[in-house]
């Protein structure tokens, strides 16, 4: 990941000592994502989100985006992902990616701005959430039947920060990663954005033709939240677990999808949320 | 803040050992936040928002979000903030909350949709995303000489833990707070969200009639963001202290807007990246 971190000029205070030093911080840009059809003019492109994010597997972080939120649902709905717009900022970095369908491909761009967080019936709480993931074709993953081995996933929070290259330098950046049923990680993602280091991962997946990801578990290294718990369920990944804590909400909707939830992994020990069978 | 945890059985794995213990978790709910003029029928009313946020103290949420993302600029165009819509929904939340303008205040709605991180010159790009806060009215803080004890910043984070009553119990929320010069905790907020638990604290501010807090530095529990940074600048304080690292951005927006940013504070020692004068 270049381009991940810059370097600037710190103050340092150590308890009486003050000095100037050189020192990495992680980079944190926009990113414009648009969606159009193949082939269409500058004009028909569609802005479908700008999020804040470390420049780098953008194509990924894109296609991630799209995926978890409904938009497109399987890679060969893809004609293209390609930067556009000006040729780079000041810093070097080029902020706008346009992901071109292919034809005949009709996808329902409103799914954005109607939240997955509402329904009419009972407006927004968090059953609605919950109801409208199965509204929107979400299934349970009961039929799952992955093990994952225990001593594989006490060794995970060691594995990852060990490749995680840009937060070694900066201290900035979360991270997410998948790893199979006996705790080896195959994908690490990092990013200023816990969401957007989830969506680089499933859309390295994606654009792999790795989906549904059965066979594999989602590792973070901070919370669970509603929305991460969201994103792993629609790549089909049947177990999630968060170095930190987990929400009352994700802890919800783990339970509601059959999903396996493992929060506080960490010095050997964690918590099991949700569907403890899935531990061999 | 009751309702801000519930107690859930977990399975708690210690090395070897397994075994069942109720334990509470960060409870995580949507809120749906509404703009309406006065006596407005309820179809009349907009919604401009919806976040997933930790119930309790909603009103300063949402008069704090409003404000740092320039829909209203005072409290006094504030006839009132309560909540509405469905009783409650099964964990006892209200999640909708109506703010009703007063007789002639007009709000951009728009502004919503129109990002702070794009100028229609550039495009989008980290320097736009700056200079959209300009064009936005925003003023560097430059003629603000408040000085904040070194003594008190290196003690703020073992008073922010102390204060942190719902972390304590769940481990999974941020926490955002404002200090005086001689660094007193003022206000603590919490929650599932970073950028909520912020929105909390200048709500508090705003309803106070605190703003511009220019006598007051931003202390949070995480990492420096461009956003967090934004919100500090819009709210007038003068100094952003951070447990963890920053972005390149929110360095950026410091030095641009004259403002004091403090990261890695922890342990006795921090990082200066801007404004080392404000330090006494």
């Amino acid at each position: 990941m270049s381009g991940a971190s810059l370097a600037i000029d710190v103050s340092k205070v150590h308890g009486a000592d003050q000095f100037s030093q050189a020192d990495d911080v992680a980079v944190e840009e926009p990113l414009e994502i648009q969606v159009c059809a193949p082939s269409a003019d500058e004009s028909a492109a569609k802005s479908v989100s700008i999020t804040m994010r470390t420049p780098g597997d953008d194509a990924e972080l894109s296609l991630g985006f799209l995926f978890t939120e409904g938009i497109i649902t399987a890679p060969d709905q893809v004609a293209s992902v390609a930067h556009c717009g000006p040729e780079a900022s000041d810093g070097g970095f080029r902020n706008v990616i346009r992901v071109e369908l292919n034809p005949g491909v009709k996808v329902d761009l409103d799914r954005l701005t109607r939240h997955f967080y509402t329904t009419s019936s009972c407006g927004v709480c968090g059953k609605a959430s919950l109801d409208a993931l199965r509204v929107a074709g979400q299934q349970p993953l009961t039929g799952v039947k992955t093990r994952f081995s225990r001593e594989g996933l006490v060794a995970l929070p060691d594995k990852l920060r060990a490749r995680q290259e840009v937060f070694s330098r900066t201290g900035g950046l979360h991270a997410a990663a998948v790893f199979n049923p006996d705790g080896e990680i195959t994908l690490v993602r990092e990013d200023v954005g816990r969401h957007n280091a989830v969506d680089k991962v499933i859309g390295a997946l994606l654009m792999a033709g790795s989906l549904p990801a059965h066979e594999l578990g989602l590792l973070v290294s901070g919370r669970a939240s509603f929305e991460l718990m969201q994103k792993a369920l629609v790549a089909g990944l049947p177990l999630l677990a968060a170095v930190g804590a987990p929400s009352s909400l994700a802890v919800s909707l783990a339970k509601e999808f059959d999903m396996t939830l493992i929060g506080f992994l960490r010095r050997g020990n964690f918590n099991i949320y949700s569907r403890a069978e899935r531990l061999a």
